[in-house]
């Protein structure tokens, strides 16, 4: 087991992550934090080694307001889904920085890396997406690290982003991902701060052998 | 932007972490180190702050047994699947550490966590997915900063899984981690060194503003 300094710096990381929607500075990300954010992303874990992500980097400004937009859309469309005290809730809460942040990425996932015989996927198709989820959560701690907010956009219509950024039909959109230089990341989630959920103990997930109903939160 | 020191461990960590087979020494893992690996895995980002996983620790080595036999049999049905000189490869490349590491975690995804109205799940089901694979990704990395290896098998039905460790039929099992000590781990990918599959360039998943063909790999 290694010791001490390292692991400390690494948690600190890892629980100082926030995802960013109010706190954008709008300064452009230098070329080589960009980079080194995103050799982390593509340093990432894949099933078959198939590294079955793209990155799509959009600076546009048209295609930003076309996305937020869009992204308004289906805010209103959820919202319609509440209940008064949830809609309350939900109307104090900002669930993008699209033209805020300084740069969007979007995250995609190509089943067609390495196949047909992907080793490891025969069995579960997802766990090709599951490996761009383990290089988004790369990017997302290399950013925190540089000082860096990431806040994960998904109200949005797979279909539309699809189209906005021209991704072959075989390819889906996992994530649009605004990124930048930020003032602060809020000690605590926005989500806790205005009172939409908690989060839960560790405890209320942990089982041992085998899965007890009774921890269920 | 912060400066230097804190970046560049995350970095270490990041690409020195491993997809581990072969290096468990099989020694236990301390309590407090596996409590601190977990607690960075519950500190992911979650969809609406759902916080959709469960980890179920698995030390029991009956079980450990029979899920490895399942595994055999699901490795020898891809097997099945390979042309020769895939076959060949294959047969060199480890594919999973379930008896020699030291505890086996089973992470499971809970679609009922914090529904019906789950913020920003509406228009992609899969989101609450997507967060549980941000958690197995801290797990990884504090793993490695604490000197542990993991290794995801994915060489299993899902239905199989469910029934060993319990879970009620509306979880879906997403991984079983090989967790524990390990001799060290290697510098390249076993998939690399084994010839099965390299690693890309990151300017071939890059694209800028749109997606470019020209650019698939």
């Amino acid at each position: 087991m290694t010791s001490g300094t390292d692991e400390r710096l690494l948690y600190e990381t890892v629980f100082r992550r926030r995802d960013t929607r109010a706190e954008f500075t709008g300064a452009p990300i230098p070329a080589e934090v960009l980079r080194r954010v995103l050799s982390a992303a593509h340093a990432a874990p894949s099933v078959g080694l198939s590294q079955p992500w793209d990155f799509v980097l959009v600076s546009d400004m048209d295609a930003r307001k076309t996305f937020r937009e869009h992204v308004q859309t289906e805010r209103e469309l959820f919202a319609g889904q509440l209940d008064a005290e949830q809609a309350r809730a939900f109307a104090r809460i900002k669930i993008e920085g699209i033209v805020e942040s300084s740069l969007g990425i979007v995250v995609s996932y190509d089943p067609s890396r390495g196949a047909p015989a992907v080793l490891g996927r025969h069995a579960i198709a997802d766990t090709g997406l599951y490996s761009v989820c383990l290089a988004i959560q790369n990017l997302w701690l290399a950013a925190t690290a540089e000082g860096l907010g990431v806040g994960w956009v998904s109200f949005y219509r797979e279909e539309f982003l699809r189209e906005l950024v021209g991704l072959p039909g075989a390819l889906r959109p996992v994530a649009w991902l605004c990124v930048g230089p930020v003032r602060d990341l809020p000690a605590v989630p926005d989500l806790e701060r205005h009172g939409w959920r908690e989060r839960l103990p560790l405890n209320a997930v942990l089982h041992h052998e085998r899965y007890r109903a009774s921890n269920q939160a």
